[in-house]
């Protein structure tokens, strides 16, 4: 067995955690760019010096193949990548770590890992890439249970079956996105579902959490992209029918999609998958006010042109990712077809764009490049940005500095009273807790005819040791104000334990209720991933 | 008080029933190009003289004021418009009928009635327009029932709120497609839902039964329409948040969307709205082959152009629609756009069409006509077949002669077996029991990258006294060769109480006993709907 080269407690590759040297610069980029103070940078707690409570937990004999108490895997396996779970990672605090992880080989491995936990009412906690934002793999359970056990489903990593005539592919819920395009690119397809966590996240991880992907309107969230589903229970196992579409009774993929391990492990999917493009047009377009760029992307999102990216960075977005230094919102543009040129689709969204004062000096790049990667232009610019941007939260831990981000979606008609909300709600929160000016930036990650999903970044003086508090008293501001000026706790971070107060005031309480009455159908003992979506005191 | 128009049995308006010499002259069309003979027609059994059985409960005091046991009111609530229910109403037998009939004025009003329901053990039966052909709204509830109360929403049909900047108006369940659309229509906006039941299905109706609408690709069924619901249980309301989409959890609105009354009444919905096209074009294809067509709408459904239309006619289909006599199976093709001209997409369209072998003898239509309804040829003489399809199968009840439609969906890997297998089961069946050949026509209404939805319609002689038995072996058939060869037992149609055998053998049984488990949170005593989606083993 080879060394794992990622990081126990940070983001990504451990070697990718830049030197002190780096880190200091960064610092005094941070205090130049942003006015934010950095405190000097210190080191991570090296897995060697962790500290673990023992394991309360024997491994079973029946699951002795495939589950360790190992303490690195239990050090591996007790935080997702939010940041209180890196700021916990990072001084050594592995306390809430599971007292079992097993990784199971087949399917028949995860019922057996399941139906042992069920009878021995130990928790279960599932684990993809563990790049939870929300808590979703934090075994924290509370105090009914005898212990906890992460089932890690990396192993099942296969793409099963290919079926080109419907473009639909068998997948295993353990792939992360790197292994299962590279299965499919043999295939000369791809699933092209690309969120911040591509390089380490799974399938299964992203179906149960709905995550969001590359495409900017239309197949937004992995949701749109699942034909069928295997799910493990304690209750049995369920397939879903592979089909286009139905209309027999709710749609039965819908219940699991989003339920984040509280009603079943997944352990494959059929899913859509589609031919790379071959043509692609992209621009940025950039605006002097921030109304008429939110105008034009409306006017977007409803014209029915369905471009693939429609991302709106706002000044500060602009300026953080490296897009923009002049003072502009930028909007990048772009189209991407398999089928058909994109030219005349971006010369219309462009009048679109120009009716409402955006200006496009850069021009628009039109390529017909069969199956290359190649170079986009600023869109480049910004995604290089975006896979970069957890390894820079990462170094800012490390200098004292809270930074996060959260995320949303509104009806446009409400959009510009939630703005102005949210920003003044994060903005006061953080003078509150630090005395000091902090750094809030908006983005638009996915828009939709009904209103975006407005993603925002902020940046606060941290203080040792007082970094989660000051953290959750920012983050509680946040999400109290994206509730009561009535958004969505999340649009594709999930809800896991952290969202859980005010996904309770989100959803309608009877459908707590159902989901409840669902669970104890299939899990009458309650084991799977308690905590998450529904309290204790709901489930 | 007006007379109701409606006929008491047939579909739509009494007075669409044709008299005895055009009924004969149909007889004789039958035979000549079908082959099938129909029964000298006879007159349904009239609405005075249809006798009914008492109803087993009073007029509750709390519900007098919209609540009634008067016989037409029963009589007028007892089926849906499938053809069993057909037969039967023509016949005078409304055995069926429920014992007490509520027209609720306001929300409020329906939570009385479902709460007094509750509490009396009498099952609710939700009832919009009445158009279900599968026993959605039958009230055949089992014995442990006290009684039956039909609620008929149609009172709430009002549109309450439009928001024009985010495209959602707040419409109230009992509203038909007609009178939503002209309250829409003040503002310049429409819904664009025109399934066959358009004139008298409502909207809590469509959403609670997944009804496929107009768009061929994308929007297809109603569920994609629905920003939020307000639904009624017997342990209270559930608001879901009005959002143009969400990570938050399973998706709350896709468990009542197709839930077919048996989780709550939906008393209204923030529903997702558009302006009228400005920009359509249309063709029709011709075929001479039945497999290149499949290819065709196959490379069109795949190829990202999401046209409105795009509806593949069986070479039977055209012909009993009147769009083509010369044995071709004809692709009607629609784009349309309140942006943008729709040519360069139709243009693309027709090379792919053109590239699997399609003729389009009678050119192209383009318009740019604001919101003109104008005609558009063989997609109009379609359109109009299509809605007066139910009164035909109307007037042939009374001939004795079985037609029926039955609908599915299915990936293409599968088509060809399943297609060549239900035509095979669905003829054969027919042969075995009516002793001579019938007929069997297929159409796509809606298409996937995945895979088509086909309609079949099927016509086979009668027997006095003998259709229903007849019909049920024609339509087990079918459905078992559905169910066999991977396909959904609906599409659009929704389960009710006929489907729920293929249902049953479709849905996974984790999906069953996790809806139970919701149902029984929502609705302790199970009076919502009982027989629907869940066989009573399984409520």
């Amino acid at each position: 067995m080879t060394a794992d080269p990622t990081s126990h407690w940070g983001w990504g590759r451990a070697d990718r955690f830049p030197d002190l040297d780096t880190r200091t610069a960064l610092a005094g980029q941070l205090q130049a760019v942003l006015g934010i103070p950095g405190l000097p940078p210190e080191a991570p707690v090296a897995l060697a010096d962790v500290t673990l409570p023992a394991s309360r937990l024997a491994v079973p004999a029946g699951l002795a193949a495939f589950t360790t108490d190992d303490r690195e895997a239990r050090v591996r396996h007790t935080y997702g990548r939010s940041y209180p779970d890196l700021v916990r990672g990072f001084r050594g605090d592995f306390a809430s770590a599971p007292d079992l992880v097993a990784r199971p080989r087949t399917e028949d491995e995860v019922v057996a890992a399941v139906r042992w936990a069920s009878d021995h009412d130990v928790a279960v906690i599932p684990y993809g890439g563990g790049t939870s934002v929300v808590g979703g793999v934090e075994p924290v359970v509370g105090p009914r249970y005898a212990g906890t056990l992460t089932v890690d489903l990396r192993a099942l990593d296969r793409v099963l079956e290919v079926d080109p005539v419907s473009r639909l592919a068998r997948i295993q819920a353990g792939a992360t996105g790197p292994v299962l395009e590279q299965q499919l690119a043999a295939h000369g397809l791809t699933l092209r579902h690309f969120p911040q966590s591509f390089e380490y996240a799974t399938l299964g991880g992203w179906i149960a959490t709905r995550a969001g992907g590359h495409f900017a309107t239309l197949t937004t969230h992995i949701d749109d992209l699942v034909a069928s589903l295997r799910v493990v229970a304690p209750t049995g196992v369920a397939q879903t029918r592979r089909l286009p579409a139905s209309g027999a009774g709710p749609a039965p993929d819908r219940l699991w999609i989003g339920s984040e391990g509280t009603l079943g492990l997944i352990t494959e999917a059929w899913m859509r998958v589609r031919p790379r493009p071959r043509w692609r047009s992209s621009a940025s377009a950039r605006f002097t006010a921030w109304s008429a760029a939110v105008a034009a992307v409306r006017a977007l999102a409803q014209s029915g042109l369905h471009p693939a990216n429609c991302r709106l960075l706002d000044r500060r977005e602009a300026l953080l990712h490296g897009v923009s230094f002049d003072g502009t919102d930028v909007l990048l543009l772009g189209f991407e077809s398999a089928d058909h040129p994109t030219e005349a689709a971006m010369a219309r969204a462009l009048a679109i764009v120009a009716d409402h004062g955006g200006a496009c000096p850069d021009g628009t790049t039109h390529r017909d490049d069969g199956a290359a990667a190649g170079h986009d232009g600023q869109a480049g610019t910004w995604r290089q940005a975006f896979f970069d941007g957890p390894y820079l939260q990462t170094a800012m831990v490390s200098m004292g500095v809270i930074v996060d981000t959260f995320e949303t979606a509104v009806t446009w008609d409400r959009f510009d009273a939630l703005h102005a909300g949210v920003v003044r709600a994060v903005r006061d929160a953080i003078v509150a807790v630090t005395g000091q000016k902090g750094f809030v930036s908006c983005r638009f990650t996915h828009v939709y005819p009904d209103g975006p999903a407005p993603y925002y970044t902020f940046v606060a003086a941290g203080a040792r040791g007082e970094e989660i508090a000051r953290w959750q008293a920012i983050k509680a501001a946040a999400s109290d104000a994206l509730i009561a000026l009535g958004a969505t706790i999340t649009h594709h971070h999930a809800v896991g334990r952290r969202h859980q107060p005010w996904y309770r005031q989100e959803r309608p309480e009877l459908f707590a209720r159902a989901l409840a009455g669902a669970r104890r159908s299939l899990d009458p003992k309650g084991v799977l991933n308690p905590g998450v979506l529904l309290a204790d005191d709901e489930a």
